[in-house]
């Protein structure tokens, strides 16, 4: 995401920023391990740029865990299980911490078996899905992830009632000398996070984000509760939207369709967040190294195909994100002064030293 | 896929097709076990309303059997095995054979660990991709299937080589009393295929399909050569595009990128073609007739949506192909008369009773 006006943005170290986050989970009733491992995910998400799944979220974490909508202290456990599968209960915790037992799971039997798949119940909104995919590359694993969106913005194709949420797919494959392929997308055009941050810039959105119940475009993002989100492709988009949310949430036994609880709306309601990872040892296909050398060579090929018209590069999917996450590492994470300014609120709301 | 004026077309009865398809393999030396069974599966593409990918494909699979470029007696087998994996070579032979092979070993293998990742390497355009994914059905799986397209028609974004096939996607989930929910779609605005059979006819294309190499709209199918497809979503699609083809293809040892064979324009060169199936045990999550329940459910949610100005009725993946399938099993498969006429002279070319 782009920043409205860089020129605003305080530059935040990313060890401050989650010392921040840390201290206002404990401050809220998370045990410090949890908030410690909690915190540094939501960093890791500000670090490599989905800036509306970082500590944006906070407050809206925050008051959900004060309002009772969130167990402080889940009991992550295992409910089926097979040699290559697991379904666990979230008991309600942050999804980070669910998210993150789930894809160690996912890892560690796939290390015999090639490849695994975890689904995830009674989960909560675990930030970018790129997070959980990414955790697999360490391992020279491949990782999968998909999740149910934690509020429908996405009618049927050709329906007005808004059934589906974003329902984003995470895929993470590692190179050689290059930064990782990490395809990350919600299945709309626009993931409701950046018209959330739109929104709070006071931005205007393009045309083709958003139509209203009549079918017309809808361009400002404070009229976003009038209309919805069009998926990618037409009827494709909201294929998939179905299809990631009956393997992330139905299968699961997690929350779909009807039964998903906006999480904008609602701070008390259980939201049983759905979603699945899927890990898979490259070793089990062929040699890791050549693999990785062949990733160089996608790479070298997509970068030097000739360009249309105007287009200055070609770009892989995780290109940016790598280049985001080295910027920030060493200028800090830039927060616009709006959301500065609710995470001062926030502070003095907690008791705990400002950022 | 409509057909251009259905008037013109004749009916032929699925097991009339699928002698006819087999009589045509076995003159032109593929062994009657295989040729009925690649009989069988193109007449279900055809009965499924896969236009593109039934028998249409038979005179090019002809050609590419009597040059040398597809192998008559494969030994497909499998490379390397983990528990819940497996990579097979097909040996070049028909892509049909490969796949319906490689989806029986991940069958067998997620009914034990509850999931099973089978790729596959030297194998051949096999039709549609929903054939595959719909084989995990009648085992109470749900299955996913994704491939390197037999041709690259998508430049990464911004650029204008096409070094990207339309690489597809399919997953297939049971449900109670509705058809299966059958998402089966190109990662491209429209498939190939459809180009081709629009070209055949004689019609014009809906602007957004292809652009030209200055990034002009491209409507006349006969040009396609100048041009190329658009993804879905923009960079969203190509992202799609080339995750499927690191994973059908490069994980498997075949061919991705600049090695893509263009199977149209060639006839002798080993296409090495690659394809992945998942075999997903509905047990190893939850109760399958419960689980079908829910689909149902998800069924009657998403028609009873509310719809937009002018829309007549919400479909769900799937929907379509099965009300095809009733009414070719009932009527007969519609044949254009160019396909027809193309059949025609294959038959006279083979020696074979015409259909």
């Amino acid at each position: 995401m782009t920043d409205s006006d860089p020129q605003k943005n305080r530059r935040i170290a990313a060890q401050d920023l989650s010392r921040f986050i840390e201290k206002s989970f404990i401050a809220s009733g998370i045990p410090q391990a949890d908030a410690a491992k909690t915190a540094s995910l939501m960093t890791q998400a500000d670090l490599s740029g989905a800036d509306a799944h970082g500590v944006f979220r906070l407050p809206q974490y925050v008051r959900r865990i004060r309002a009772g909508g969130m167990n402080r202290n889940p009991d992550i456990r295992i409910l089926r299980e097979r040699t290559a599968t697991a379904l666990i209960d979230g008991d309600n915790g942050l999804g980070h911490l669910v998210m993150s037992r789930a894809t160690q799971i996912a890892i560690e039997k796939a290390r015999s078996t090639g490849v695994a798949w975890v689904g995830a119940r009674h989960s909560n909104h675990a930030g970018p899905a790129s997070l959980y995919a990414q955790m697999a590359l360490p391992h020279d694993m491949i990782g999968l992830y998909m999740a149910v969106g934690s509020a429908n913005h996405l009618p049927p194709w050709g329906g007005v009632d808004m059934l589906l949420s974003t329902n984003p797919i995470a895929v993470a494959v590692p190179s050689g000398q290059n930064p990782p392929i990490i395809l990350d997308m919600a299945t709309t055009v626009a993931a409701y996070g950046k018209i959330k941050t739109a929104a709070q810039r006071g931005e205007t959105m393009p045309e083709g984000w958003m139509i209203d119940r009549q079918g017309a475009p809808l361009t400002d993002p404070r009229r976003a509760a009038e209309g919805f989100l069009l998926p990618i492709g037409g009827p494709k988009g909201y294929g998939l939207a179905l299809i990631f949310g009956l393997l992330a949430g139905t299968l699961n036994g997690a929350a779909f369709g009807r039964d998903v609880i906006d999480f904008n709306a609602d701070e008390k309601t259980t939201t049983n967040t759905g979603h699945l990872i899927i890990a898979l040892d490259i070793a089990a296909f062929t040699d890791v190294a050549a693999f990785k050398v062949e990733i160089d060579d996608v790479w070298a090929t997509m970068k030097a195909s000739d360009r249309l018209p105007g287009v200055k590069e070609i770009r892989l999917p995780g290109e940016r994100l790598a280049a985001t996450m080295a910027d920030r590492q060493k200028n800090g994470i830039p927060l616009a002064p709006e959301l500065y300014a609710v995470l001062e609120t926030l502070a003095d709301d907690l008791g705990i030293e400002r950022l």
